[in-house]
């Protein structure tokens, strides 16, 4: 049975992609399962029907046959636990990889969204210019670490895992904040890759074509051709799979194609 | 072999066990496993031996041959993997427990880690109570939606999960705050129950007996004698599960002691 996401009809975030229903998207296009999605209003989100899949009234949600579920990280690991590519057989390796998963979405997460928030919320505040201050400096913290971790891996720990998808899913949200070009291994890199996509490869293209696309593609949110215009009913994998990702190594069958597609997003930015 | 987590020497929160390690040692209590605690200090935990464990030089950390772990979501995840009592065997159900664990973490968490920053480190701002009422609102709304969601039942979705485990440690959080208590089905219940612990008793606890006796327990956390006292070194289970819990449903062989142990904790208060 083909599940069905949920994602906003109108983006906060303007349709630049930065939306929880994106880190689920990209792990299907990355095992290759089909789904469809339905766009809720911000009034739907908050009616008995939504919060009875989701209850605290947010998106994404996740429904196939008899299940429901809601919250992006449990979705990814779902559909990580149901198809190969996501997480390691080796059952070390995977416990390593569900380890950053929960450090993308409960370390690193956190002070981003509060940064974003602070923005939205405190813009007219005559306090506002030190307090972001303060909230640049939790990012950059958090940054740092993280940059000493990865060195110069291509990923956070051994192959492509969920760890990596969420961790970039999370650091695409500080784009335009300036934060992610200050460290050289997580930022746009400028020497040319040639080998397989890897950490600082999806970080590089979020400065470049990425974000573009998703701009360009995810403005469809806002629009009830959403569905024609990503394709996403059962047969989004070749836009969203250019759009978002270019093949991980574990990515599937379709992986020379989105490999193609993606050389030609990064030669066109 | 018996797995090693790291807890801080002199916890922040002055002894209270409302630091991450506790919802970890709760789970080695919930399925009978013993464990082993390593303290460190604030210095030690950025040093490079933590680091390699910790990118972010937190705690807690889970070692256990060359399997080393950091976030306790997924060390309690971990936990509830290797061993019955934490997660359902159905496989929706047990997604459903997983999306749970992730709500409690970055949907319930953060909010109520950012009411307590501000009132760690904005105090003295001419503009922080009324930026403290906002943030009470934002943890309000988010208990609100819980409140709903749980309505007269006994646990979060079905039997007791690591996801009910996860979102009651994240609430203890709010001790002293009055938030819990605004909100009659999550706090202090008045009437006795014979039946089962369930979220709600777990959650009575903490304002009365469980919060007392952390109090005082964990402030071995500042001394050397930490670990003779709780008992950890691969003998705590009597006096934790007392402690933390008192068994759930799904407990391990020794139910009956703990059930005995919490009923006279809750007589003492």
């Amino acid at each position: 049975m083909t599940p069905t996401i949920t994602a906003f009809e109108r983006s906060p975030d303007g349709g630049q992609g930065l939306a929880r229903d994106m880190r689920v998207r990209w792990a299907f296009e990355e095992v290759g399962q089909p789904y469809e999605v339905r766009l809720l209003s911000f009034k739907a989100m908050k009616e008995p029907a939504h919060l009875a899949l989701h209850p605290f009234g947010q998106i994404p949600t996740y429904e196939e046959g008899d299940l429901a579920l809601f919250e992006s990280g449990a979705i990814v690991f779902h559909i990580a636990e149901r198809h190969a590519g996501l997480l390691p057989d080796d059952a070390d390796a995977r416990a390593s990889a569900i380890a950053w998963m929960f450090a993308a979405l409960t370390t690193m997460e956190p002070p981003i969204v509060e940064r974003e928030m602070a923005l939205i919320l405190e813009r007219d505040e005559a306090w506002h210019e030190r307090r972001l201050r303060r909230l640049e400096e939790s990012v950059r913290k958090r940054l740092g670490e993280l940059s000493g971790r990865l060195g110069d891996a291509d990923w956070l720990d051994g192959g492509f895992s969920a760890g990596d998808l969420l961790m970039v899913s999370v650091l695409l949200r500080l784009k335009g904040s300036g934060l992610l070009e200050e460290v050289p291994n997580l930022s746009a890199l400028r020497r040319p890759r040639r080998s397989p996509p890897r950490l600082h490869a999806r970080l590089r293209r979020p400065t470049g074509g990425l974000h573009r696309r998703i701009g360009r593609l995810t403005k469809a949110h806002s629009g009830p051709g959403e569905e024609r215009q990503l394709g996403v009913a059962g047969g989004g994998k070749q836009t969203l799979r250019a759009l978002a990702t270019g093949p991980g190594p574990n990515s599937s069958e379709n992986a020379a194609t989105g490999r193609a597609q993606g050389t030609r997003t990064e030669q066109a930015d």
